[in-house]
């Protein structure tokens, strides 16, 4: 059999993004862990890590991880009926979108992460960025947009995420007196969340305009709108994060009735264990409370 | 002098990341945005492109945005004397730590933003991270926890953001029954923002708790606050965050009185013109409102 004791030294290099924590958490010292992998490495015949400057998984090193955190996973299934053997708390590595985290996930994780004293390691990352990391084994989990299965992966659908374009009044006043004509939407600043995020460009092309248009960058779910409500642009939002400011009518539509509706999937390692599979039927289940079925 | 319809074409690869979109940006084909460029790197001898898989910049690539970024601050400047020249719009990047953004900077920049005709690039880091990127030339400004300047930068001191550590009353209730007793909290979940982040680690060694102990990573600021929201876990988030969870008392301190201030401090090119000294002043009156004096 493999030596675990490497693996999991290498696990806690990547996962600690350095020799000196990974030390710490494992209780051990810096030259143990480097030891150890430098063994793993003249085993193999071949590097696991890039040393410089964060430590970084080479193709192999990524394969050994995604081998190893599944063995964690089957092993803390192990521990549920052995509970002799339980103590370890069971890592959780997951890529998510950062408008679920930042709205409907966290609470509908809540009792789930208590019941199974799982950590959570969350991931924030567009979809094919996401679904890149569980193809190398990086993430156990994904959530995202895409309904496409990874191989060796499972992928449910949650519901829909409903997309509204919302700004201040005061902002639609100045910007659009005379209504969403296409010739002033054209100059009006819009708040996108990044390079990727083509949400904007969507809803602006229905009514007829096409990139470019004055916009703002912030790749953050709060300072998105934090930047609508102080006037600075408008945006894309997800109607439950903005449902205090529509209440209060801090924030309105940019053209009432008109929005974008984003599909939610969670995937998961087929042979990730009862976990990952009860989680799945978890988060199913919770989703509907938030999100509209699709 | 410098070609600058060249430079102008390597800022918009770098900015939109990607050529089709940097063609998209300046109404070119993505041909003629290629062309330049190559040109570029074919006078100066040397590639300022890294091409795979998202274009990055070389050493050499970095030190022309810079300038081209300057010279771009300065034609702005020009242009409000000279009502002739404008029309564009000024893009401003800057490196800004998550909870800042997340909380009391986006109600600052409000009016700045509106009355000068800025257009917002926001880089969200660490300040490591975001000074290295300021002494690279890739942002004009950078707020962050150090107050060590940037040759070429200047510094002002914006004040102090206090981080409390708090958690639901079930959850303390559950993890800590009998008190913050130094043996309970080492086997509470606790949530960190990333591997950089030591608040949490600062807090716990303050109540004679060392690392390791069982933590959740979530890089969103949001998020964060969900998580703990949740019951998930306690972390250390910004008073100016949580008082709407303070005040209902959906949120409590894990030890009441003990807090972290944490400085905060603004950045900004020396040579960027009367625009960035005028954002720094307006930033540091602004801030009063949010932040404890230093």
């Amino acid at each position: 059999m493999l030596d675990y004791k490497l693996l999991e030294a290498l696990a806690a290099v990547l996962h600690h993004q350095g020799f000196e924590r990974a030390a710490k958490a494992l209780g051990l010292t810096q030259s143990a862990i480097s030891q150890r992998i430098k063994l793993l490495e003249a085993r193999l015949g071949q590097p696991v890590l890039i040393r410089t400057p964060t430590p970084k998984a080479t193709d192999l090193g990524r394969r050994l991880l995604n081998h190893v955190q599944q063995v964690q996973l089957l092993e803390n299934e192990l521990a549920t009926s052995l509970p002799q053997l339980a103590g370890e708390r069971q890592r959780l590595r997951i890529a998510i979108n950062a408008d679920s985290l930042g709205t409907w996930w966290p609470q509908a994780m809540g009792p789930f992460v208590q019941q199974h004293s799982i950590e959570l390691d969350l991931v924030i990352e567009d979809q094919d960025v996401g679904l890149e990391r569980m193809r190398q084994g990086e993430v156990a989990a994904c959530l995202c947009a895409s309904d496409q299965p990874v191989q060796g992966a499972r992928v449910v659908s949650l519901g829909v995420m409903r997309y509204r374009a919302l700004a201040t009044p005061d902002f639609i006043a100045k910007h659009l007196p005379h209504g969403p004509r296409p010739e002033d939407l054209k100059t009006t600043p819009v708040i996108v969340f990044g390079p990727n995020d083509q949400l904007q460009h969507r809803y602006l092309a229905q009514l007829g305009v096409e990139s470019p248009f004055p916009h703002h960058l912030c790749g953050s779910v709060e300072g998105f709108l934090l930047l609508a409500l102080a006037g600075i642009g408008f945006g894309l939002m997800p109607e439950i994060q903005a449902h205090q400011e529509l209440e209060t009518g801090r924030l309105v539509d940019v053209v009432p009735g008109i929005h974008l509706d984003v599909p939610l999937y969670w995937h998961y390692w087929r042979h990730g264990g009862d976990l990952l599979s009860a989680l799945a039927s978890h988060l199913a289940k919770e989703a509907q409370h938030s999100l509209t079925p699709l």
